[in-house]
């Protein structure tokens, strides 16, 4: 999950400057008229670990907001007269009235996420209490309450290293810097934490309250970030409009700053030494054939969704993957526009009538994912059905998973340029031209977009039961050995 | 929950006819309306413990229905092809296309419900699972498939009764009787499965896929009901009406069939011996007072609720719990129009700032309840929020009882005579003359709107946790006594 805020995101101080200015009298302009209709209340809930700023995110804020229409809401250990009652009523009690922007640091989500690290909720019960979140957050925004779930992500390492800091720093100002996570001094304790926020992250990334997982990394990057999503929040508010109420479903909150794409983070030249391929190769489908007839795979089974540019190499691929298959027992399905058949069902009724069974393979090329993709791109699914989907195929892959099957996702990339030359060499040979149609021309012109689509579906449906591996695909070779390798290495786990 | 579906709910042959002749014409009018369009599938669950008539009930929609247009999906133990797939793929197999009605007996509830009334499944596990169902029919819902999500209600002796007759009858016919729950023959195991099925429908009747509670006793009104139910759903499919997208909340699945109010199930005519009352008083009282002052309460807390009829003397109970407690530790909390505080925020707000401490105990002279009885039926809160609302006074007093405070509600009765002669009363004695407003009697022209609202708020809101208790309170001693054995004997359990 949010693969993409693990890339580097930078600002320089010019861009920042600019971003700055823009934000800061947008933000005053939209606060002025949310306050002024008193039809809304914001509450930006500023979560992450410690070290990843959130102090000096509020702080920001403060700067570019009014702040008599502001307020802190901190919360740390239980007060007597809190203890004194039901865990939620403190925050009930500081409820921000209509108008008014609250600043939390310290939200629900701290208590039980510091559960959950500590192991004093099984998953069951921090599933629950998950759900029951859900529901809070729901009703708040049915009441007119706009939440902006933020985590700050950060690199453990670095964390540490900017917490040490700003601790000297804060020493000299006699102000304590904010540490909500003292209980987790260890590395192994911190791991357990990132662990249980990214679980919580993925279950209650809902349509009306999504999480917003903001790279901090860069302090500039990470303010202006922090303060393009205020000014959405406010400018939606101030318009009068409510969040999409016909889902629960993963949304997009998408800053308007520039955000990389997972490709950029691939380095699309690697190649296979081409003499040791024809032995690799052989190697690969031996052991895949061995775990797929090996006596446990008969209680499991194979799930494989191949996705990526149009002529990345997906049936070369494939054929490898085959290959090393017992021909009784996998099936290749290609997705097509769906039969009459399918269009009177649900989305998914396509995909669940070829879940295979126990102890075989299933092969998809391009998969229920066209709906986030083409469906998404092309606009021949509504924003909001293509928004609840993510939160459906987490759930199918999820069911998978949990009766045993195992669910192996590719993303095959290819440059442009490599696209390009593939396009060419299948339009001057014969036997190739049936695989170029005018669509590959057409999709060709909305790069960008696919790129941008295929990013946020990784964000969003790379879970830990079935997580994506992007592949290198310039190099067919490479690609395709990096393909088995993953399946078999999985298979072996 | 569903306290009103226990209620006599009976057809004499006469009505019988004229129901059936209504509703075969518009069924089919619906139906093949519903089939034209091909926009919207239909899937009518029908279940309920043995005996109470499901398989009358399918065979009744086929005699009304084009059975063309029609199928049964019957699912028992799985199959060798089903047992290889996971749990959910031979339900989308066979899901009905749109334009078709589906009648499912052994739904996906059942091998749930199996499992947890086997105690197979804990309580958590059981609410995950739950909550993966929602979702699931959720996700149905905005693919265009309606659910109708029937429970047949019937007590359980006679169910017993109807069984024994039903398997001598189709024996005859060498026609099995449908045995949902052969597992369950001992009245024990057989109150466990009820358990679990309030527990299932309490907290899976959402806004879009509500249960419905259908009383069985009587086959005509069950058959009655039921078409009723399906003849609304078509129409809403026909008309192009999608479900309210915009809550998850309890909605009401209100046949249009003449339902008994709660209220006729009292004897308001119950009196107190009037020579005894002042002693029992005192002796509950002291009860209270006991309870109330022992070690272990300072860690619990009390809430009380009060709502009723207008004149059916909230006030003068209340007094005689109240004079029972240490003035310390106590408040009376009287609901008027909110303020301007209390507008500026979430409608729970004002109620949860007034949550007690542990230890003390809180009055409520009406409550939250008034969103789903005076907004409700005045039409200051819009369906949508008033529906909404069960779910979300359910999940508060969820958590008052999970962190130990003890809930206790009461509806004080009386009849429309009494209410009348109590008016007067007031009227006529100067120092009354400020207890009635135009209000009351504007109220009390909607008596039955109150009478409807009130029924469907007491079997939504009546949970194990907080229970509600009818009074009947023509006769005030009588009430007053019943209310103050009500809560000592929950205090001393």
């Amino acid at each position: 999950m949010f693969e993409s805020a693990r890339l580097p995101h930078v600002m320089t101080r010019e861009e920042f400057a600019a971003a700055e200015a823009r934000l800061r009298e947008r933000l005053l302009d939209a606060q002025f008229e949310v306050a002024e209709q008193k039809r809304a209340a914001i509450m930006v809930l500023i979560n992450g670990s410690d070290g990843a700023g959130k102090g000096e995110v509020v702080n920001r804020l403060y700067d570019w907001l009014d702040d008599h229409l502001v307020e802190t809401l901190s919360y740390g250990e239980p007060t007597d007269e809190e203890r004194a009652r039901p865990g939620a009523w403190r925050y009930w009690r500081d409820m921000p009235a209509k108008g008014r922007i609250g600043l939390v640091l310290g939200s629900w989500h701290h208590r039980l996420l510091r559960n959950r690290a500590l192991r004093r909720l099984d998953k069951n019960a921090y599933d629950n209490a998950l759900e029951e979140m859900i529901r809070s957050e729901e009703m708040l925004r049915l009441e007119g309450v706009h939440l902006i779930k933020i985590w700050l992500q950060m690199d453990d390492a670095e964390a540490q290293k900017r917490l040490a800091k700003l601790r000297e720093f804060d020493g000299a100002l006699r102000r304590p810097a904010v540490i909500e996570w003292a209980e987790f001094d260890a590395p192994k304790a911190r791991a357990r934490l990132i662990d249980a926020a990214l679980e919580m992250i993925e279950k209650t990334s809902t349509g009306g309250a999504p999480w917003a997982v903001v790279p901090a990394s860069d302090p500039r990057y990470r303010d202006a970030a922090v303060g393009d999503l205020l000014l959405q929040t406010l400018q939606q508010a101030a318009a009068g409009a409510e969040p999409s109420h016909r889902t629960r479903a993963i949304a997009a909150p998408a800053s308007a700053l520039p955000r990389p794409s997972l490709v950029s983070a691939l380095d699309l030249s690697r190649k296979h030494d081409p003499d040791a391929y024809a032995q690799e190769l052989r190697a690969l489908q031996r052991r895949l054939t061995e775990a797929t007839t090996a006596k446990g795979f008969r209680d499991s089974g194979l799930v494989l969704v191949f996705e990526g540019n149009d002529a990345a190499g997906k049936g070369g691929t494939i054929r490898r993957v085959r290959e090393a298959l017992d021909p009784r027992r996998f099936r290749v399905h290609g997705v097509a526009a769906p039969t009459d058949e399918e269009r009177a069902r649900p989305y998914l009724w396509r995909f669940w009538r070829n879940v295979p069974r126990r102890g075989d393979v299933a092969i998809f090329d391009r998969s229920w994912y066209g709906r986030v993709l083409v469906e998404r791109v092309e606009g021949f699914a509504a924003p909001e059905d293509w928004m609840r989907a993510y939160q459906e195929i987490n759930d199918f892959e999820r069911q998978l998973g949990e009766t045993g099957y195992l669910v192996v996702k590719f993303w095959l990339a290819i440059s442009q340029e490599e696209q390009l030359r593939r396009f060419q060499d299948r339009e001057e040979k014969p036997f190739k031209r049936y695989k170029l149609t005018p669509d590959d021309w057409r999709n060709r012109e909305k790069w960008s977009l696919y790129e941008a689509a295929m990013t946020e579906m990784i964000d969003r449906t790379s879970s830990r039961l079935a997580p994506w591996t992007m592949v290198e695909a310039n190099d067919k070779k490479y690609a395709r050995l990096k393909v088995l390798r993953t399946i078999v290495e999985r298979l072996e786990a």
